[in-house]
């Protein structure tokens, strides 16, 4: 059935699902690539297939305003637009009206900012944003929110009620409106770093009856160990039989750290946008391609990658390209890094399925170097959740 | 026999071959798609390899001063270090020396000039070219010439004299430290848009007991109908039995003109230049497609093309892409390009074997609208060839 999650293994509160959508399952936990712009960056459509993406994101704020949604729904939607035929999520674009849109005036009603290219002035509302999210057709799409600075008590409490009331607009929007059976909207948890708050906003948010639920707020500027507590606490506030999206993560070792913690769904810029800046994503940690170590060094990325980068090209094939601003260099480590998520997850979906998911995250977190090594140590044992 | 060119028809002086090289056969007519820096820009190989690329060409003034003749020598040459497997060919360096290249100094030796990026000073000599020509292991090498402003008398006639000097000691280098069954040295004919200038030099160069001859200097600043005369003239005092190369060129319409007048290998940044410039190559002529009216446009670039652009996005999503500088537009629109020249290159060389090269021909340039249309009506008309 459309729109159902089905539950196939549980391993601590990780758990192994397939998500049914109008344009084909998702099995999770699963990572999506970002399309801001209704393309994933330097990677096209039959690549992301070949890699194995199963959901990608795209981002309202940024299609409504370019090219503009009503032009988006004549073309079909975004999966007829950018001739993706597999599940696409859209955010409801607030995080970028609060984040890059120059903010004009936030009430109680809604939101007026100004185009961040242009300056142009435009106004969202939850029942907007349902509405232009109906134009783009995406498979799931999220309530409006408010996504505050994480770590102030006033503003949190803020955002927690106007998130709140939005939602049950934005659900009264989309049953209005919308076509349920061809959209599944996902409400969203607020509550910063603040543990009440997000026990209270799981509880009113999971309260509607809706086709999953997501954690927003987070990755947002907190510490790696405040985000990894706030997952443990909320995502047991959550059903059991709908999936769990956490919005805007991220790293490997958020992915892995999340998974343990019950998350299903990810999404994030960071695979393409530190591709962009040279940098690929390794089992090891994340290496910079521009360092003089890579020049002579006529090893793949990483030994043993099946992505086509690593199957065909060197390290220093990939430095010379990054060290010159050639777009292929762009192409290549987009597709790598995307590869080495879209793969992590399959791991760590087939060993949640053979009940080793302890085995296998804590073998690659122990790996693994985070950018940040003090972050390595104050997270929590991958044991213990 | 490596580096033969077995003829397999003529119709004018418009020829269907192969050349043999050590990387396998070209079936020329031919056009080279430009990987400047070991890389057709935002084109990736096993795409040139889709789109039926079986030359392609390389820089060596760029190679050699980023990441360096040396470093991609010991990656097995550029067929290793790009992970090419088909024939390749490296121009000599002289032509960016002089376009790009602060030039320092220019002397019967050679040329002493600036990198273009770091200031750094640098020498290139006949000898020096072949050597770097020799690391980079191309199947076609390029002498080093003298390319001039075509115009002034003077001037080419130092650069004819200079060009000249420099190749016999191209020969005498390649034939003292180089393979001669793993690289073709090709000479250069020059003489700007002067009759008896381009004759003596065709007469000197093909003197040279070489593998194929290139006419340079041509495509940079001269008319249309100058450039036409100046092949026509040229072409037939070169030898039947060896490929004819015209360097730097171009545009549909040249490609035509160009085999019509007997030459079999071209090479041009055009269509992943313009590509990146927002245009597309089209039958009908070159489209910008920023431009309004392909806003709401669902066609492909080119009803009927094959080319994976074409078969799987619309006219609007393309114009998104190159609206909003996504890199995406780059790769789709050098597909594309490259797809129209490479297939026109097909369908002509079909005509010749099938004797309807004069219609064929004739079709295509009526058909075709050029960028500035007054080149159109001077044109030799295609029949006269």
């Amino acid at each position: 059935m459309t729109f159902e999650f089905s539950r196939e293994a549980k391993q601590g509160m990780a758990r192994a699902g397939v998500f049914h959508t109008s344009h084909g399952p998702i099995q999770t936990p699963v990572f999506a690539p970002v399309g801001t712009q209704a393309t994933v960056k330097a990677v096209e459509q039959r690549e992301l297939v070949e890699l194995g993406a199963s959901l990608i994101l795209a981002n309202t704020y940024h299609l409504h305003l370019r090219p503009g949604d009503d032009l988006i729904r004549d073309f079909g939607g975004l999966h007829g637009f950018m001739a993706w035929d597999g599940p696409i999520l859209t955010d409801s674009g607030g995080f970028q009206v609060f984040s890059l849109g120059g903010l004009n005036k936030i009430d109680e009603e809604g939101v007026t900012f100004r185009d961040h290219l242009d300056g142009s002035l435009h106004r969202f509302t939850p029942e907007i944003s349902i509405q232009i999210q109906h134009n783009l057709g995406a498979d799931v799409i999220m309530a409006f929110d408010e996504c505050p600075k994480p770590d102030d008590r006033a503003i949190v409490r803020g955002a927690v009620d106007r998130t709140h009331a939005w939602l049950t607009r934005c659900v009264e929007e989309h049953h209005r409106s919308g076509d349920l059976n061809r959209q599944a909207l996902f409400g969203i948890v607020q509550g910063g770093i603040f543990p009440e708050m997000r026990a209270e906003s799981a509880e009113f948010v999971c309260s509607m009856d809706l086709p999953g639920y997501a954690i927003g707020g987070l990755a947002v500027g907190e510490s790696k160990p405040d985000m990894y507590a706030m997952i443990e606490h909320t995502t047991p506030l959550m059903p059991e039989d709908k999936p769990r999206y956490l919005m805007g993560v991220g790293s490997p070792e958020d992915l892995v750290h999340g998974v343990a913690r019950g998350i299903d769904i990810f999404d994030c810029v960071l695979p393409t946008r530190v591709a962009r800046n040279g940098a690929a994503l390794t089992r090891q940690g994340r290496i910079n391609m521009r360092n003089l170590q890579y020049a002579t060094d006529s090893e793949p990325i990483e030994p043993g990658c099946t992505c086509y980068t690593c199957t065909h090209f060197s390290r220093a094939y990939v430095r010379h390209l990054v060290k010159v601003s050639e777009i292929l260099g762009h192409q290549l480590l987009s597709m790598h890094n995307l590869h080495m998520l879209l793969n992590l997850m399959r791991e760590l979906r087939a060993a949640i399925l053979s009940g080793t998911f302890v085995e296998v995250a804590g073998a690659f977190l122990e790996n693994y170097q985070t950018v940040r090594p003090e972050d390595q140590s104050t997270v929590f044992p991958i044991e213990s959740v």
